[in-house]
C-alpha cells in the first residue's frame, strides 16, 4: 500500500468516515502519479477505510493511469455511460453501501455532489481538503528532483529573456521568445509569463504590451515552467543599460530583503519571521509602503500552495517545505523590482533552487 | 436594464426564485462585459427578482468592472474581509433576507455554497446553469464581431505554421513559432496548440513532440485564439511535399464531409442531420470506422459550448448559433486528417468564419 493512500486510510479509521473521494487532478496525480486533465469527464480516486482504493477515469485513459504507476484497480467509463453509476456499481461490489463520505469541498461542485449522492442518499458528507493540503506541504525527495528541474528550466527561460533584450523591442516580443523557447523543448509555462519594462513594472495593474525597451529601463521577468507536473516560479529584474541611482537603491533594498529572509530560514523558524526580516530591510531603506504583498507562497504541483509566507503565519518551517521568497517594491515614479527564488527547507537552512544571478545584471 | 439581466429576472419572476448568484467568470463576462479571472477570490453577480443587480469582486478590480461597462452597483472586498459577509450585508440592505436562491451548480463548489448558506440557512437552492447555457447559444452581432476577429487570428496562426514548415523541423519547433507569433500580437491561444506530422496525426493519443517533418507528410494543425474574450478553433491539414494517393483519398473524404455539412446547414435543420451528412461522405469513401468523434461543438466565450453537433441531437439550427464543423479520419497506417471551420448560422445558410483554404495545400 502506498504510504500516501495509507495516510488517508488512517485518517478515515481515526474519524470513522467510510470513504474519501479525491477529484482534483492535482491530488489524483499526487496519490497516483497519473497526471491528467479530464475536462468535464469524471476522474477520481475512492479511498476506503479498510479496502484497497479504486480509480475511475475515462476509458481511453485506463492504460495511461496504470502506466503512470497506479498499482490498484482502475475502472473506465465512456461517454455513453453514467460515470457516477459505473463508480457506484463498483463501490457496491467492493464495500456495499457508504454511510459517511469525505470529499474535496473546495473542488467538488454542487452538481457533482448531487450526482454522487443519488447513490448514497443518507450519507453524511465531510471535507478532506485540509488533510491533502497538509500532506502536500512537505515534499519527498522524488518531488524535489522534479522541482529542481522545473527551477532549472525557469533559470533558462530568464536567460532567454535577457538574451532577447534590445533597444526598441516590445515586452510582447521578448515574452513570446521566452515562451517559444520553452515550448520548443516540450514544456509548458506554469502561468502566463510577465515581461514588464520601465515604470510598467511599478504598476500593480501592469500587463505585458507593446511598450518598447529603452536604455536605462529595469525589466522585470516573472515566469515559471512545469516539469513532470511540478512548477517553478521565478522573478528577476535586470537593467537594460546603466540604471540611475534611485533605481539601484530600490534594487538593493529588494535584494537585501530577499537575502535576509534566506539567511534566517531553517527548521523551527516561524514563517512570519521571514516576512518580517524581508520587510524590515525594505522599510529601513525607506520603501516600506511600496512592498504591498506577502513575501511568498508554497510551491509544488500547484503554483500556489501552502505555506503562505505572510506576517500573520506562525507556522514553523519544517524540512522539505518548498516555497517562494519574493519581496518587491513598486514605486510608481522610480521602479518596480521583485526578486523571487524557489527554496527548499533543509536540515539546517535552505537549498535555493533558482540559480540565476541576483546581483543586478546590466545588459 | 440590460436585456440579459432582464431575461434572468423574468426567469426568477416566473419561477418565484428570489435571487440568482452567477459565479463563472465566463457568465460574469457575458452579463457584464467584465472579463476577469479572480483565482480563489470571490467574483459574482447577484440578480434579484425585482431589484437592480449587484456585482461583488476584489476591491482593486472595482474600477475595471465599471470601466468594462457594468452600469449597476459593484462592491469590492479585500483579503482581510470575509467576502461572503460583505456580500450578505449588502444583500440584506437591498432586499432583506433570501428564502430561495439559484446558483450555478456545475460551477459553485460545495465549500462555497456552505459559505454562502451561512447567511441563508433556510433557503432553498436550485440551479440556473441551463438558463445561462441556453441564453449563450445564439450570439448577438456584438459577439459575432469578436468571433470573426478570433477566426482571423486563427487563420493567421495557420499561415504562420505553414510558413514554418521545413524538412527536419520538429512539431514543437513549428508549434512554438505559431504561439510566439500570436503572443507577439498580444493575444493568447484558446487551448494548447497541436502540430502533428505524419502518422502522429493518425493517433488518438498524438501529442506534439520531437518528431521531424519529412517529405510526403501530412501535417495537422489544431489551434485557436482568444479575441476580447471570444474563442476561435480551427484545424487544417496540409501536405509537406507531394502526398501519396492513399493520403489524398483520406483528405478528399474529409473535405467532402466538411463541405456536405456546410452545404446542408440553415435555420430549422436538425443538428444531427449535419453529423449524418458528413459521416455519410466518409463512410461512402470507406473510412467510416476511422471517424471516431462528433462533428463539432458550439463556440463562443467558451471553446466548447452548446450545441453539441452529434448524431443524436435533434435541436434545429437557429440563426446566430456558432459552432465548429470538424470531420476527421484517423487511419493509423495511412494518415490523420481533420478539417475544422467555425461557422455562424445565417438567415438562409452559414457564414464561414475561418477562411484559410481547404483545398489540399502542398508546401
Amino acid at each position: 500500500m502506498s504510504s500516501k493512500v495509507e495516510q488517508i486510510q488512517k485518517y478515515l479509521q481515526k474519524t470513522g468516515v467510510e470513504a474519501a473521494f479525491i477529484t482534483t487532478p492535482e491530488n489524483v496525480f499526487y496519490l497516483s502519479g497519473f497526471l491528467s486533465d479530464p475536462h468535464e469527464r469524471l476522474l477520481g480516486i475512492m479511498i476506503f477505510k479498510d479496502t484497497a482504493p479504486l480509480m475511475i477515469c475515462p476509458k481511453m485513459e485506463v492504460p495511461d493511469a496504470k502506466a503512470a504507476g497506479w498499482s490498484y484497480e482502475v475502472i473506465g467509463h465512456d461517454d455513453k455511460e453514467d460515470a457516477w453509476e459505473v463508480l457506484a456499481t463498483k463501490v457496491a461490489s467492493l464495500v456495499g453501501g457508504i454511510q459517511s463520505l469525505a470529499i474535496e469541498k473546495s473542488h467538488l461542485t454542487v452538481e457533482r455532489l448531487e450526482l454522487l449522492q443519488r447513490f448514497y442518499p443518507n450519507s453524511t458528507v465531510s471535507g478532506i481538503d485540509q488533510l491533502l493540503t497538509d500532506m502536500r506541504i512537505v515534499k519527498s525527495e522524488d518531488e524535489l528532483v522534479k522541482l529542481r528541474e522545473a527551477a532549472k528550466l525557469a533559470d533558462y527561460a530568464i536567460q532567454v529573456g535577457c538574451d532577447e533584450l534590445a533597444e526598441g523591442k516590445t515586452e510582447l516580443e521578448v515574452l513570446s521568445a521566452i515562451e517559444a523557447a520553452i515550448l520548443k523543448k516540450g514544456y509548458y509555462m506554469s502561468f502566463d509569463t510577465m515581461v514588464l519594462t520601465g515604470l510598467n513594472a511599478a504598476s500593480p495593474h501592469g500587463t505585458p504590451g507593446n511598450t518598447k525597451i529603452k536604455k536605462g529601463d529595469l525589466v522585470l521577468f516573472d515566469l515559471g515552467v512545469v516539469y513532470e507536473g511540478y512548477c517553478s516560479d521565478i522573478t528577476r529584474t535586470v537593467a537594460f543599460g546603466e540604471p540611475g541611482e534611485d533605481q539601484k537603491a530600490v534594487y538593493n533594498a529588494v535584494l537585501n530583503a530577499n537575502l535576509a529572509a534566506i539567511e534566517l530560514a531553517k527548521p523551527g523558524v516561524p514563517v512570519m519571521d521571514l516576512d518580517k526580516a524581508a520587510r524590515d530591510q525594505i522599510s529601513n531603506a525607506g520603501f516600506g509602503e511600496y512592498f504591498t504583498h506577502r513575501l511568498g507562497h508554497g510551491l509544488g504541483i500547484g503554483v500556489h500552495e501552502i505555506p503562505s509566507i505572510h506576517g500573520g503565519n506562525e507556522l514553523p518551517l519544517v524540512e522539505g517545505m518548498v516555497f517562494t521568497i519574493e519581496p518587491g517594491v513598486y514605486k510608481g515614479d522610480t521602479a518596480g523590482v521583485r526578486i523571487e527564488d524557489d527554496v527548499v527547507v533543509t536540515k539546517d537552512g535552505l537549498e535555493i533552487l533558482t540559480k540565476f544571478p541576483k546581483e543586478l545584471q546590466i545588459f
